[in-house]
């Protein structure tokens, strides 16, 4: 698809872009999964062998769009080592091998350049590494991924369960057969982890981001967020807490509704930041598909082109090896609780001093009868500590008045 | 004000700064106009003589953050024939000199960066000329211009007049006492230049950008933008028109109320974007004020100091000479016209046969009774030539029943 949309743009905007960088591309050799297929390039340029393209001697420059680890990441290295520059769109591999690479690339006096990666056509990593490389980020959030953001907007305009939303997105294109890498948070945490590592200077390890998907929010969940002045978004969140390190997290985050990324729907992605000088910016537009991504792929390889032409020195700029991150235990936010509970005497108020037993303290609350014997109880907590939240929410389960803790949504203001 | 904060930024930062270059930035001497102001700055290294500065043969970088043509473009110039790189946020010097002081700084092997000059801390320019080179760009708006932005969500907001809320810009700080570069939009007007000279490659004369101020635009305008669901904003627009030639202006415009720009209020600025394959993408965040402005100034040091470090070649991207611009007669859109007319009989036929003889259709009218013997009439067009219009309005003029053309807002949709 990328591959697709990147050789089209070579292709369409040819004579600007020799204009720009002051030589041509030439497209060398294109490596495909299946050689049947119809597509835009003539057939002499394809192969079926990915190794035939690094290990091609005229070959200056590869655009790594296969994605995924296998074979991408011996595709990339045997790539550098044959002393080839490197565009990739992966973030897959950026998130798990970046440091490494990008060393190898500098090391090697090459360009590894990866802009794609995160928010698709949205300039996200070459401004953070230089326009805004003066700031100390206070904290960055993100809506980064596509297919999450199109199911919650449908959610909350539509009323729809999420199962109804996902099956829509499928049917749309947007989502895909099997939705875990997208619905779980597993391709947002990829991309926060990239942000985290360029922000701070030192890799962020994937493994250690906190990763809730969306398939927990309901309908209910986005009335009451609706209710009170909310919106509901698969954020990913990157901040330095109280003892100094950094704390990442991918989960569904409520936001005022008129934050900035409040309003950043469909399949639109966008990054908030906050830096000490800056103050706040943001960054919105298509973080997907074929031609938005081909968009960041381009002017990967124009700045790889320009320094060819002018045989400037590798222009990749390294991060440090990981960094130890904060846990969750070290959140310190505020959060929405939806609880079902019985309507006996004292319920409430046993459900109540509980949050107060832990130092959790009540912002708001919102009690709504759900039968003759039941009820839906909503909390908004002042901002708490994420261990003492989670203590409540066991603590609760123990209640005999408590039939579910439905939902526990953190809450950025 | 950016001198101070970028100074502060270099302190403050100084060791963050120093990690991502890899060699440390020395304040060596810096040019202020009063020296018995109080300053972050030591006593030491100030002089009232900027151009010992540029002379300065231990100095490898100069900031020139004075604004105005005189002194600063003789002392960006020197500085460049010194053989010192150049960082500037005067987007006057720019618009009026920049292909010609980037093709100098080119020649001599040196850097001019200046994306403070457009957008305050916001990164806008070098992600043009970087990450979205590849695309073709299809059109471009901007809010430009934070004072006015200020007084325009004023007038909204709160139903003010144009010169209570600029009474209030001024109190707060946000307008000049001569507040006409703002308001008259001449500072939007060199932004847009220099935007359209990057994207289209060649220098924009700022002097054939269209411009129109906001001091015309009333309460009641802001009444019927509300009603018909649009809100109006100063923008700097740029695209190309059907004779192949970019036009540029900078007016107030009615832009739905969903459109990604009309929810930036306030002092903020953004400029969204159209390219034939990333489609829309859009930055905001504070376009002006010490510390967002040093925030980019500081970003092109980086970008230099590193260029330095790595003894790299310079990476200024230049731009050809003067293109020749489109007129507005070439301009196709749609306007939101407000007419003060008597009321006579067959008076309202008369004014629509009036746009109707001149091959300008009505999408939408709105009349309101002012008193017994005069009506307000507002009407919305479909697409229609700025000639035809303007033509329609001067014999609108000439009719009796009509007292007043009371405005008349260009419509982006």
């Amino acid at each position: 698809m990328v591959g697709e949309g990147a050789y089209r743009m070579m292709q369409d905007n040819r004579a600007e872009l020799e204009k720009k960088v002051g030589i041509p591309f030439e497209v060398v050799r294109i490596a495909v999964r299946d050689l049947a297929k119809a597509r835009s390039a003539p057939s002499h340029l394809l192969t079926d062998d990915p190794f035939s393209v690094v290990n091609d001697p005229q070959v200056d420059v590869v655009l790594e769009l296969i994605g995924g680890l296998d074979p991408a990441a011996k595709l990339v290295e045997t790539a550098l080592l044959n002393d080839k520059h490197v565009v990739t769109a992966n973030k897959e591999l950026i998130a798990k091998h970046g440091s490494r690479l990008v060393s190898l690339a500098r090391d090697r006096k090459l360009d590894l350049h990866y802009e794609a990666a995160v928010g698709g056509g949205i300039p996200l990593i070459q401004p953070m590494k230089h326009q805004l490389a003066g700031n100390e980020v206070l904290k960055m959030m993100g809506i980064l991924n596509g297919t999450t953001n199109y199911i919650l907007t449908k959610m909350f305009n539509e009323g729809a369960e999420f199962s109804t939303a996902l099956a829509e997105a499928q049917a749309c294109g947007y989502a895909e057969a099997d939705p875990t890498n997208d619905v779980d948070g597993f391709d947002a945490v990829y991309k926060i982890s990239i942000l985290a590592s360029i922000a701070f200077g030192q890799q962020a390890p994937f493994d250690q981001v906190h990763r809730e998907g969306i398939r927990a929010v309901s309908k209910a969940d986005m009335f009451y967020a609706a209710l009170l002045g909310f919106r509901i978004k698969l954020l990913g969140i990157v901040e330095p807490v109280e003892n100094g390190r950094i704390l990442a997290r991918v989960h569904p985050t409520m936001i005022p509704k008129d934050h900035p990324l409040a309003s950043v729907n469909d399949v639109y992605n966008a990054l908030w930041l906050n830096g000490d000088f800056v103050g706040d910016v943001m960054f919105s537009g298509r973080g997907a598909g074929a031609n938005p991504t081909a968009s960041a792929v381009i002017g990967d390889l124009i700045d790889v082109g320009r320094n060819i032409k002018i045989q400037g020195p590798a222009s990749a700029i390294p991060y440090g090896p990981y960094m130890e991150m904060a846990s969750m235990d070290d959140l310190i936010t505020r959060y929405y609780i939806r609880v079902l509970a019985t309507d006996r005497p004292k319920g409430l108020g046993h459900i109540a001093m509980t949050f107060g037993d832990n130092d959790v303290s009540l912002a708001a609350m919102e009690l709504r009868p759900k039968s003759d014997s039941n009820a839906e109880v909503v909390f908004l907590t002042h901002p708490a500590r994420e261990v003492a939240v989670q203590r409540t929410l066991s603590q609760l389960k123990e209640q005999g008045n408590v039939q579910e803790i439905a939902s526990c949504i953190r809450v950025e203001a």
